[in-house]
């Protein structure tokens, strides 16, 4: 046996345009999918498997061995079976010395393991060089070739050459790979295919619970109320008129908690007077979820922009719009231009148009290829400047469109306030504050603070 | 001669700050473009040339040599003249020896030759370390610096190290390297900047033939239809009423037609019992171009949008509407709200609002960033599950919008149906099946086959 | 002392799963920030500082030496202090012989030194392996974790194995790393923190200036014009008519000013008889801002397309409409369908809708991770074929629109053309301009001018 110069041999960079034979521990559904893969894209590849019985299943030009025999034909081991039979790997230790040996296993839950299948591989196989591969890509996808997902592949190793032979492989199937690093990324590479936007949970849930709240108060003051006090059947407004109402009040409410997590961190550094100190547990995890309140907030803008639109299609607004018309017609006179009324209503549009399109300004940035290719000092701008400015129009929009019924007693249903009055309230505090926070006086010391500088240093010996 | 020492001291990391030598073979436009922008970029360029006589077109600051002396002077060749004249290299195969030779030829047509022109040089000259590149950039766009376009350049080969020195080149360029692995992949980096939309060329024909088809449909009921029997000449639906019709059915048909390969694909699976024989031909080319297919599907969905956004505006749309309310006013009667009518009218528009939101969305995740961002768990459920509930949705528009006609006669004009109609026929099938395919009696099965599960299963011994 | 060894161990693969002691000198807010996300990444961190006294600010798990000291126990050191204080590092110069030294200075003004601060770095350090690195990272960012920005970092030194080192500190820290190749690029990469959005000065300052223009021509002839000589008070068009106005002829102009630059250089070409000579000044530089014009062009485009789709809300225009309606009804007849008014309604708006859905796809691929998934012959074509497509229906769609007008007195106010007679002088040139270069006996010569062909060709000796 002679495994030293077979590795030698194959680690050397291969001059020959052969591809290198691969082996494959495991004769299950991915396996065999990364052979078929395998041997469409030029390599011979060798099944290691317990059973001399072959499954029709294998692709055809494969050999299937025992194990050790397999082992020895080939540098590069990949091990296509779960991580529970790992341990029938150790009497192979000797044969898989110097040997490239890939992990391709996935887990069912997110850190079910303490360290990763990786990283107690390469314990079990003390002298091998443990990569970290193709977990990410499916069985169905690699047989199908229907890879419009992501083509990536994350790689991680500790062995710089292994990595790299493993890297040659994935570009000869035609995916991407992604070099992550050291093994110790291993455990992160695991859980990346098990999650499913983590991140967008609880901005997912918040707006739920507050849409679902918004409907009923709706449901309560604008169909319920009509049909009890005037006998109007107004239940059609569940349709359009109620997610019209919802929509620009979930978009203005979520703007803001955008924009809420740092008017609130800037006071915690004034009132502490230093930023090395954690922000507690609720406003760091707050933070982290701006971008996807930010994008929901944005998705609801635009149902509202389009829902908006299709008004003066809806049969309803049809009907009232000649009611009026001929009601004025039959009174035989016509009504004056009201300019006061004219400036309100093309104000509060162009105030709204000019929010809704600074926001898809805002929301392109957060594209991650755009996002890639600007500067901090130009993703803050965008951020923070145009953001706040989105904030801003899209309250004067508000106001201005619901100013003049503030005052008005009929817009009191049941003494609950409209919604959008509602929705005002949590970004006048935000701008309130922030326009608080902009002046010198304030500016200056939270500037410092956040370029290190503390009120009471401490230091130890 | 000392080929072997300055090959040496070119490959090892160059400490100092100096660019090495290029030497580029040819003075041809590609030849002068490149040499120009490397000598802007601090490399010293020396021209391989036949003639003496100079060309005032190179770069002043470059030396031009014969091919030999040329070669000597540097670690780096770059071959910028045609295959047909790789011949000539070559009795310089000794010279050449142990330098990088990059290959930056293209074709003229898609797999003009058996091999690839970089596996070509390499074998004319099996000393030199060849390596593929830059033949995805035009002269053009390096000389005028117009480098909005792609910045990628694809770069391949067997030598790591030859690669890593042409992709350093590549940087100081300007330009970003990506690594394609070993010089098999050279076939398809020559083949990439023939293709124009290879993936889009079936949707495309396919979209118009049946936009042409429904034109012509829509012409003759419509237009010519009106014109013959009411003598109203409607020609002018041809700009926004018919196209306002043609959108829709397109839309939702192409739509239905990206989910319909999943489920013959679901049905061939139950029949066989197994996923391990290939589809039929004609089945895998449909399921690898269901990405365009949406992408036109949507197109359409948002011209359809604006077309009906703007239908208010119509001067014809107004004319109707100014008809029907002076006639009220005339008769002097106002008809009172038709509450099914709002109801039908509300909830088919707000259908397609939210169908078109969901479209929207979906078409977004397939945003190259943003789907290689996602894994595929979070792809599938956008891809599958979000997409049924736009395909849902649509069909539901359509059926809420033209429901009340089906049984109307005057809706049959020539015997022939409206095509709203004809657009059900698929999506209905689609959904049908679909639905049929998630009763857990069937869907256990399959579910079974795609992990690997054989109804028969042969072994051979 | 044995430093040699040291850095051996250290530069040997690290197959143990330990992360390897990093050394950062300086504990200034950076220092600090990145010692504590590195911590948290499992490193152990000593940092250098002049003063034994050790501020509380320091993560609690580094150690604090003195420099000297704190360089021996690490093969890597970040050096976290400002360029001016570099000259300390002079006598530790044997100390840090062969170790990788990261420079992560940024300055205070574009090219504000001679050469860059990680190139001054290698001179002060001769032995030492420079990487510049993370000076694209904020200390905020990495402190907060809130990096949803771009997680790219830059590095670029000349000694492919420290550079390696580095990158895999930069992804054990949750970072992309992008290798920039060698320390020549540092320069590049110490300006790009310090640009906001320079390619898009020029553009926005140019359709600033056109817009201020636009509106006080718009101001005095619709507003002041009315008020002087009809007494109608119509300040309100300020909020929606005017933008309304301003939008699509900023819109209009500035497409045609992105391709005006490409026929200016065919002729210049075709008058020169070569490519081979540069341009003038500034029209490489319009040239390299197309992209920005032509997306601001879009946002233009895009507020026009919602204005004008707000239009029916709008308190005035459904005055104008209500008083057209009821004038009929009161005079008791209604005027029949205009079948040419039609015709001309419905194509300028088909027209602008087509060319707004052309312009969006153009726009959509200079989306980055779009134009990198397509070659140069995809681009061109998009980009050349579709944007031409979407000028001549722009331009169409605002002939159609004013056409009547064109020869109407009324339309002259105080001897002024109105301002959509302005905004098509510049498409209208481009158009004509490029419709006589398609002409074979004027297209031929210039593409054999660009393929490199030459009318006077010169030969020195």
């Amino acid at each position: 046996m002679n495994t030293n110069s077979s590795n030698i041999m194959a680690l050397a960079p291969n001059t020959s345009n052969k591809r290198e034979t691969v082996c494959i521990f495991g004769t299950g559904d991915f396996g065999r999918a990364l052979g078929h893969k395998m041997i469409q894209s030029g390599y011979p590849v060798v099944y290691g498997s317990r059973s001399t019985q072959i499954s029709n299943l294998i692709p055809k030009d494969a050999e299937v061995l025992s194990h050790a025999e397999a082992a020895q034909k080939a540098a590069i081991i990949i091990i296509a079976i779960q991580r529970q039979h790992y341990n029938f790997l150790t009497p192979l230790a000797e044969i898989l010395r110097g040997k490239v040996v890939v992990d391709i296993s996935n887990n069912l839950k997110l850190n079910q393991y303490p360290e990763s299948n990786a990283e107690y591989l390469a314990q079990l196989l003390p002298g091998a060089k443990v990569v970290k591969a193709f977990n990410t890509v499916s069985a169905w996808a690699l047989q199908s070739g229907a890879l419009d997902a992501s083509r990536q592949v994350f790689v991680c190793g500790d062995d710089v050459e292994a990595k790299q032979m493993v890297m040659n492989i994935v570009r000869a199937l035609g995916l991407t790979p992604l070099d992550q690093g050291s093994l110790l990324a291993a455990q992160g590479i695991e859980n990346y295919p098990l999650q499913l936007f983590p991140m967008w949970k609880f901005p997912m849930f918040l707006s739920l619970g507050l849409t679902a709240f918004f409907f009923f108060y709706c449901l309560a003051l604008d169909v319920i109320y009509t049909y009890v006090y005037e006998k109007n059947n107004f239940s059609f407004f569940i349709a359009i008129t109620i997610p019209n109402r919802i929509c620009p009040v979930m978009a203005l409410i979520l703007l803001a908690l955008v924009y809420l997590p740092g008017v609130l961190a800037a006071i915690i550094q004034l009132y502490r007077g230093t930023k090395y100190r954690r922000f507690p547990d609720w406003l760091d995890k707050w933070m982290l979820c701006r971008k996807q309140l930010g994008l929901i907030a944005l998705a609801f803008a635009s149902l509202h922009a389009v829902f908006t639109l299709v008004s003066p299609m809806r049969s309803f607004v049809r009907w009232r719009t000649s009611k009026g018309i001929i009601s004025q017609a039959l009174n035989n006179k016509t009504e004056p231009l009201d300019t006061t009324n004219a400036w309100l209503s093309d104000s509060y549009l162009a105030l709204g148009i000019l929010g809704f399109f600074f926001f898809v300004l805002v929301g392109i940035t957060s594209l991650p290829s755009v996002s890639n290719s600007v500067n901090w000092r130009e993703f803050r701008f965008v951020q923070s400047k145009l953001g706040y400015l989105t904030l801003i129009l899209c309250t004067a929009h508000t106001l201005v469109y619901g100013g003049k019924w503030f005052l008005s007693p009929s817009a009191y249903r049941w003494y609950l306030p409209n919604i959008y009055m509602l929705s005002l309230v949590v970004p006048c505090i935000v701008l309130v504050v922030k326009f608080v926070l902009v002046f010198p006086c304030i500016d200056k010391p939270l500037t410092q603070i956040r370029q290190g500088w503390e009120r009471n240093p401490k230091y130890s010996e």
